[in-house]
């Protein structure tokens, strides 16, 4: 087993989630809450021009900038594209990191509690899923595309050689709410701790298996012909986050008092429910399914 | 007694709180929602271009702008300042307006329910009030500096001869809730069966006397010497409005962990607490009395 020597913690890649800005800012002032004895901890804030003008992005959303193709490609000159190549300058290059464990702070206002998303396959993920659970039960695991190789995500996370989103929700854009500053916290504890005991070899007994959700698409609103929408996710699925959607179920309302149901042929649990920046796509919520997630599979 | 003529309702006042924006699309297609038979109504998409930038604003809060002075000003020549001198030349001008009465929409990310804000005097306000409870008692009465004469006002609900803002939350920017959505559309279709009502003669009878809260001031965040926040809203506080606050009472935490209790001598009720828009300006919440209103006074 490899140790895992550095940990980078990212914060503030969305301007406007305000949550891991004022983390770093506090680790900043007491950098000894995110030590550990047998690994180096950096933090990097990703976007502070971002943050600055109070906006998700200047140019490009920045966590969707990190393929290896993007990264290698120079004519894509934007301020956020520059930023992801000086951000895989710093913590990887992606494929052979310098960072060998990432962890990028995000929010949502969406009714999600506090979530890791797994972006990578392989049993230390597994590990950690089962040690987060048994440590946070109100968490929720989130297979975010794990399946696909690092090289084509679009995501900050994959920069290092291992790396996890941590998202939690809900809370507007540009606020701080103390109960979602305290779970993104403790969340990113309870990762640093499973590093340092995998580090030492002194994972605790895990759980044989947990309960996670992974993620199969995203869908939109209901849009006329033109674009303009035609109306607004149900008040029955609104804030029930990762609570089942059965065939039939309501699932949209329009403007005119119409509910839309879902027409799929199997459960779904819903994530991401009216994501406020998801407004320009106008994508009402990602469906997921519901798994297993065997530590020893 | 003067029957009101002309009402105009107001949507995207501030352009990232669609819900106003919705609420204007679904009544152009179906005008006759609004149509009263004493009356006109008439609606105006205040800030189309900070809707389409997905901002507050473009360079000034519009909803700042509305002084007798301001107007007159022509050096005032920003987006939003131009912005409402063309709404004055519209719906005004303030102090002899074409609009009898205006209803602006917004939203905020507080957990403030259905509101209206009264910014002027005068017994047909305190007969809204009183209609408006005995229609929807969940709905929060708010006397927002009503005691300025309306030429030294700066919101835009002063432009008309009589006006009130219908304020509803807790909903993210960019975002439309169908549970706010529909208190939004409801509260307003009750100000129209109050004028509708109120210029036939027919009021039902009211309550003598209705609760409400009168703004006192905003209150800041803690802050160290160079405007850095040192804290966030504590979690009693956070989602409580109109819930009291004593002497004694934890009103902030800061990030080091520490509680702020509030100072004051006296019960007051907090509003708008931890709003987005107040980023800026660290403003966490504003502080009322609890009044009665009296229909007779």
């Amino acid at each position: 087993m490899e140790k895992i020597a550095n940990v980078a913690i990212v914060g503030g890649t969305h301007g406007n989630e305000f949550t891991g800005v004022y983390l770093l800012k506090k680790w900043q002032h007491e950098p000894s809450a995110i030590k550990r004895s047998s690994f180096e901890t950096s933090t990097l804030w990703a976007n502070p021009r971002a943050f600055g003008e109070n906006k998700r992005y200047c140019d490009q959303d920045l966590n969707r900038q990190f393929t290896r193709a993007q990264l290698d490609d120079p004519s894509l000159a934007g301020y956020e594209q520059s930023r992801a190549k000086v951000i895989d300058a710093t913590l990887g290059p992606k494929g052979d990191a310098k960072c060998d464990f990432l962890i990028d702070l995000h929010t949502t206002t969406s009714n999600m509690g506090p979530c890791i998303l797994l972006t990578q396959e392989g049993k230390i993920y597994r590990q950690l899923a089962a040690y987060v659970k048994m440590k946070m039960p109100e968490a929720v695991i989130f297979r975010d595309e794990d399946h696909l190789p690092a090289a084509q995500h679009h995501l900050l996370s994959t920069v290092g050689t291992m790396g996890v989103i941590v998202e939690v929700g809900p809370v507007s854009q540009s606020v701080i709410r103390q109960d979602i500053f305290e779970q993104s916290e403790a969340l990113t504890h309870h990762i640093l701790d499973f590093i340092e005991l995998y580090n030492q070899d002194a994972l605790p007994e895990l759980p044989a298996s947990v309960e996670g959700y992974r993620y199969l698409e995203s869908i939109t609103l209901p849009l006329d012909e033109s674009g303009e929408r035609l109306g607004m996710v149900h008040s029955n699925v609104q804030d029930n986050d990762f609570q089942p959607i059965y065939p039939g179920d309501p699932l949209f309302q329009t403007f005119e008092g119409e509910t839309i149901t879902y027409q799929g042929d199997k459960v779904v649990y819903p994530a991401f429910i009216n994501e406020a920046a998801y407004y320009d796509n106008n994508l009402a919520m990602s469906l997921c399914e519901k798994v297993r997630i065997d530590v020893d599979e």
